[in-house]
């Protein structure tokens, strides 16, 4: 059995992984100083009651990783940690694999895929946007450990808006919860809409879109727009099979997945055009499965 | 020894090459009807006379290939054709590997520089723009055969030129070399230049960039600025050791690949920033060497 971790700011969930199926469960609470030691003893405990032998540790991390060594996980407050002695004192003789948290997300829609899918982009529409790339069935950490980075493709020269990164027109400033509620904020004035502005969320806009809003409507074309492009420029520079939208923005659902796909078709190079893009399926249990087959 | 053809439109060259290094070479004319057969003879015959063991034989093709298949070779004119019952013919028992000729010669690069490099882009900036992917130190074919196109990353919205790909503000449309002299002529009535309009290619303009000529200059930063913006989208999305920039066009030097640094540096999100973006070194060798090592 495998075991995948995917780590969050309030709580670390533990899946016990065979076949590609998540077998049981742990919940861990975040605790800072001692997050790991915190895990690989429930992981130990949990095995011995029972009785179970586990081939190796994966985590997805929110932040910045390179093997086993913790650059950086900026929400939760540890910097520069190797992991490994600390596996060490619990487990030995096991392999330990790191990856971030939106490439263990990528790999795991990968690996539940039932079209044997080998390579695949996985964008995360939530407070930011976020990527993870699998070719090969392996997840592409990158030179600089920062593959998927994607929420800063320069994207929106419309606006120009100014990105928390530094730079401006990021497609995060457009496509993210926070970006599609800054859109509908400067476009209120210019439609029709029912939408309650002191009240805005990306969920309250996009579910008037389904109701015809005009308002609501003008933000889903404007957000796909901007998401059809950067998937047309992503695959162009990776070409891989299958694209997955996943994060709270895509619970909007098909209304959402639909115009991503209608723009796509309009701005992707003809020798790509039938890429198959789809909502991510397993929601939280994505970072666990993906962590558990890093290797 | 490993064989690296690379295949072009009037010679093919054939390297036998050890040790990363080409140590023989030759040069078949390229016969649509013959082709295949005109080099697996020169191979055999080569072979025999200096009494050589070979491992593989691997194609760098000027056109979507999968496999030892042939899609289409549209400047040679060959369509729908597996390569690997030709090679049987006179190889019974030796792999055969192909991939386009962008990859092969990004490959190619990668093997032969000095700093162990594992992941690189090659971006040729030729009469066209075309580009190579590699990871792990292996080409990245992508799914639809298709990885590298990044000639059509929608780039320009200034002037939304028509491509010849149908879409519109491809980067080939500006920093191709048929692009650069577009740009020159819709500018040349702007600035002062010593430039002669009735015999303009992509070298005289940036030659006289060189020599500090107002529009060669424009023209110049112009192509630059969107070569790195469009490096800067390409690393966000596959985080690559470094950028490898060949072709024609490149023969400028220089004072091109400095001024694209410069503008990647303004448009890179930070956490990329050190990317190192280099002239190809190989020329027409790259094509060879990387085809030799393709598994």
């Amino acid at each position: 059995m495998r075991v995948g971790i995917d780590v969050g700011g309030t709580t670390v969930k533990i899946g016990f992984v065979d076949d590609y199926k998540i077998i049981y469960r742990l919940v861990v609470e975040t605790k800072k100083d001692t997050l790991f030691d915190d895990v690989f003893k429930a992981v130990k405990c949990f095995i011995e009651e029972k009785n179970i032998k586990i081939s190796e540790i994966g985590f997805g991390l929110p932040g910045h990783v390179s093997g086993t060594y913790i650059d950086k996980l900026p929400n939760i407050g540890i910097y520069d940690l190797d992991i490994k002695p600390i596996a060490n004192k619990y487990f030995p003789n096991i392999n330990i694999y790191t990856t971030n948290d939106a490439n263990a997300a990528a790999l795991g829609e990968l690996l539940n895929d039932k079209d044997n899918v080998k390579s695949a982009y996985m964008i995360t529409l939530g407070t930011g946007v976020g990527g993870g790339l699998v070719i090969d069935s392996k997840v592409v950490n990158g030179y600089h450990s920062n593959c998927g980075e994607i929420g800063h493709i320069y994207i929106d020269f419309n606006h120009n808006y100014q990105c928390t990164c530094g730079l401006k027109g990021c497609l995060e400033t457009v496509a993210s919860a926070t970006g599609i509620v800054r859109l509908a904020n400067d476009y209120y004035d210019q439609f029709k809409t029912s939408i309650d502005r002191n009240n805005m969320s990306a969920k309250t806009i996009l579910d008037a879109a389904k109701k015809n809003d005009e308002l609501g409507l003008f933000i889903l074309n404007y957000v796909s727009e901007s998401l059809g492009r950067a998937i047309a420029t992503i695959e162009l520079s990776v070409d891989v099979e299958r694209i997955y939208i996943g994060g709270g923005v895509s619970d909007a659902g098909d209304i959402l997945i639909n115009k991503i796909k209608e723009y796509y078709k309009n701005y992707s190079h003809y020798a790509i055009k039938d890429l198959e893009i789809t909502k991510a399926k397993l929601g939280n249990d994505a970072g666990m499965l993906g962590a558990a087959y890093l290797y």
